[in-house]
């Protein structure tokens, strides 16, 4: 089946395997006129890179984007663009123990029951590296967010048990950090539980939290395609997001409704809301509140303690993972959040332009001679 | 946009409001052949019918469902099977007070936001009897499971704080408890706890967990079309859901890789697992085990205590909902999140199909003159 | 699969058969706030009603049709409109024959091939009742594109041999003549020639033609999107259709460049073509001139003289088909081929405001608060 | 809006500028174990490569596809299969004259009415060069359509008025002759015709023919997803095209029942049709007989005479276009036209393997474990 595309309006086709020539993206529907670089691309990129810190595999990928097409003299087209990552430091490794064997908590042998079988070079096309395309595609969405002002902020909110303390929010820690975490503080702990665990093999999850700011009110839609719905996807879309939460999420089990329901009241002349449970969105639609999302990641299932696992010839061995792996997905995962958040909501307003006769009207006497 | 249709291969698309004429589903690309009858549809949608025990609000509504097209001789025939369900019991209210007033909560302001203007009578498009059409579509996706030996189970986890205890699970007793749970026990409490809600005009929440048995490995998509993503979409976009989660879910966040990666072995000349923290999902494809899901609802936003809100002019005011409304989402909404995941995961196996060339071969060489 | 449904914004899925309980379509992603009425879906469905002239069948078909969902005090919401047409005169028949052998020019044999049997009363979903729910649905799409000033005009341009003179042409004639043709004279012809063919036990064939008055420039899209293949689809998808032209059409195989090519110049202030030989499109997108589409349609395949055929038991055997049968279907197409373009155009005009980025942010500025 | 896929489950998009760094496509949901190399993609796109006769421009285009993803050892995986072919000869021209004016029968004039602005370079994403993608995908049907037994052949069947003798029908001429005509006698007169073309400064339009042998029965659907529905838009989607005719196509118009209807004759144990009007599909599902096709074919727009038109400014003005244009577009699009029907066939049969529930369950008892 055809499932590397995702998006309505703002059509996203990804492609590329982890040790292949290299991996991409196809954004089509982008409206015409945006300003746009490969700077502004690799910007997004070296978020997720590697080899930057202690926490992080020392591979050296410089994953360099190029643009192939839909840009002309610096402004997006309205045709697709296209965009390349090319392979450099996947080249010449010793696959055998990989191609042979099932991995714990990776995606071998689901491939192999899928299509008989998978190329196994560095996880193939269910490798983390698969993001790149994400990536190179919300910093597109990003821009186009930022001319409507909307922003979107991504972050770590804890690693194992330590939790950002949100009185030590600092915004510009999130970029500085190794964890991506906005207080530095916790930042501390965490590098210090993480180095734990790089020395017993082991490894670590945690939870990223994403913020909508700006959002403006009426955009989503009232059944299947919700705004939570369709950003549920987009996160759980993610290799190892496990569980996905609107606003306060889990916590609406345990709560009332007197408690749980956000009373609106007017000022400064406009709707708004005295709490924000919901997490900015009602019935499907935002409310014109912060959207408020996370993404609960698990340990990176690469460590390097033996593990119990069944070879391709089904027969039980004991498998002892060698090369270089982070003890934590969590930090390099901050943009893949963001970028899929920003690439469901881009979508979404693109979208909502029809909601209303009056407006397409107003849209087509307006603007259409112009 | 259009926002009402669900699925790829196995389509619905769910139409009608609270109080207007009914409500319904077409599905589009259900298979031929499948045995189907009104009755086999009504026992899904009896499920969800109030006015059944103390617990939900005790309206009368038949929500008796007529085929009107898509079966002949008692089998689907391949083409479009549209179902009705008229409104019987909504007519002649008065809704001035839900029309002038945005109850929190619910969808009231957001519809305005979108479109303008909305269907104010008993919520209209946002109302919970949304969810017939969806049952009404999972109840030909169950019976096409069951065909290929999957079962889908579901049944409320926890109400509040009373959880189910897995030592008492009683799967007689999801459909014989008021709040179809699968422990007696448990229920009894959770029953006690609600009409301690209804007495102080206040609602509860809880968890919906869903298992799916008897999954083939190999079905499901590596990336976008994550089953698991899918199956996140299809349960966030049922309304009062705010979290979703696979397998251990949030709590992947505070284990580690040597803990939460499941162990293949050998078992009975077959690969099988010795845990189960994925949920039976490896990156995004089935891996044979059974899948496990979790939805967290809200408590019902319509209490009977005062609210503030603001009224359509731009008012604050205080609200007392009047009316019938049930003080817990949950037992209702068990059945629609087991359709949903039976309408995902029919489609995602029809998908499936073309996944391997020597399998469209075989087919086309044994099937196609049959 | 799932193929009943057509558009991307506004998108329509039909249901029904022939001689079940009744047909019917479902609109999703109708913008809200178009004035809506049964009776102006009714004026749209009555032009294909049968039992009206001496050419078409003596049937009487009330179809009536009951608009379920989606409008609300006179105004679409935006939500589903469901329409609903019951079978009425379709009931108790003696199918035996059409049942047991494959039509000749029919979908008979073809249905039993795609999905092992078939709903054989009255031909079942390859009836050209089936287009009840496309016209329920171009009347919608009419109405909103006559708010935009757009305006869509269908006739009968030739039957058989005998063709409208454009000389002769008078639009209301249209709908006062039995043929839909444009041109009296010509359709007292044709009425002529078809008195024959009821005489001969044969039926005949003819080509629709369909202009767009005022459509705006600069609707459509570059590649698989192009306006030209979208009515393409649109209109090879009603059944009896076998050849779709643009403009010039056929034609344009045996002319030259200099002589194809459409002179741009300017006209009180506004670029204009000095010819229309493309048929107001241009590399898949509208140039501002009236858009030209025609669609052949073969003959009735029911014809009452007799032919070979095959039986289900695959036996060659000879078929006398009995009751009544048009002896043309061009007449009653005409409405259909009005609505599938007029679904075609507005889906194009609602995808197209997204197509610049200085529109949406207009859009956003100014409309969103409102 | 995303215009740049085609297909349901086999889905490929198309990316590229004429001029810009490349172009190429993204195949997403091909099925796993096809085996494929570079060569037999470059096979299919040297067949549309410019510069090889005296009718065709005298452009050097290399047009080198590269596979970036999607195949391992020699064999498709299932994943994204992402092809490139950078453009080497399109740098470093003078533009201003496209980028000032709108020519005559391009697309110029349209892009900036839609996007405010466009790549002029060589026609950008309007130009026949858009085709390579297609091509390329189109290979890698073709070679899946070969694996079950089904053939495409495309062919020029008439250029202008010079027609090809189905006596005279040679296959092998089909590659060999520079018009690609399969009638070397035909091909001389057309050649001859060209080069007055030429020496008139003129160019000319023609008619491709596309049979399709072998094609099982029941594949196709019965509504808007009928067989030649997407046939249509799949050849209309081709720039140029501005007729598309299935089986007798525009004939049909003149014809009578008794004439056009295909008798079913039992032959050899299997059901046959005595003739083959209707082109291999009834009611939108192939009958198992020849698919037939034809796609009309405008001439090319540009020519070297001096034309009227308009430029930016919005000025009247007269052109005459430089450079390198072919005399005609006919045989370097009968690969394109070949493709997509390939590309649509293969679709379909992959939809098709859903239609009926015992299939399915003979699929998942038989395959679903191996």
């Amino acid at each position: 089946m055809a499932g590397s595309s995702f998006g309505t309006i703002f059509k996203i086709t990804t492609w590329g395997e982890s040790h292949g020539k290299g991996l991409g993206v196809v954004i089509d529907g982008c409206p015409a006129g945006i300003a746009l670089s490969e700077a502004d691309i690799q910007k997004f990129l070296d978020r997720r890179k590697p080899g930057q810190t202690k926490i992080a595999t020392q591979r050296k990928e410089a994953d360099e984007v190029e643009i192939l097409s839909g840009v002309f003299e610096g402004r997006t087209t309205g045709t697709p663009i296209s965009m390349l990552v090319k392979n450099t430091s996947q080249i010449s490794k010793d696959y055998s123990e990989i191609a042979s064997c099932y991995r714990p908590g990776h995606a071998d042998y689901t491939f192999d029951m899928k299509y008989g079988f998978r190329d196994y070079r560095g996880g193939g096309r269910s490798s983390g590296r698969e993001t790149i395309g994400r990536v190179a595609a919300g910093a597109v969405a990003s821009l186009a967010l930022k001319q409507l002002g909307i922003e979107v902020v991504s972050y770590t909110k804890s690693i194992h048990d330590i939790e950002i303390n949100p009185e030590n929010f600092d915004p510009t820690a999130i970029l500085e950090t190794p964890t991506c975490m906005p207080d530095r503080d916790a930042s501390k702990k965490a590098e210090k539980y993480l180095a734990e665990c790089i020395e017993n093999m082991d490894s670590a999850g945690g939870v990223i939290e994403c913020i909508v700011k700006h959002m403006p009110a009426g955009v989503g839609d009232p059944v299947f395609e919700k705004l939570d719905a369709n950003l549920a996807k987009a996160l759980m879309s993610i290799g190892a997001v496990k569980a996905v939460e609107i606003g306060d999420g889990v916590q609406v089990a345990c709560t009332n409704g007197s408690l749980n329901n956000d009373a609106f009241r007017m000022a400064a002349g406009k709707v708004t809301k005295k709490t924000n449970h919901a997490g900015g969105i009602l019935g499907g639609i935002s409310d014109g509140d912060d959207i408020i999302l996370r993404a609960y990641i698990k340990p990176t299932p690469s460590i390097f303690s033996a593990q119990e696992t069944v070879n391709t010839s089904l027969e039980d061995m004991e498998l002892k993972i060698k090369g270089r792996h982070d003890p934590i997905i969590v930090p390099r995962a901050v943009v893949v959040v963001e970028s899929m958040t920003a690439i469901t909501l881009f979508d979404a307003l693109l979208l909502n332009m029809t909601a209303r006769m009056d407006n397409i009207k107003k849209f087509y006497y307006d603007y259409s001679d112009k």
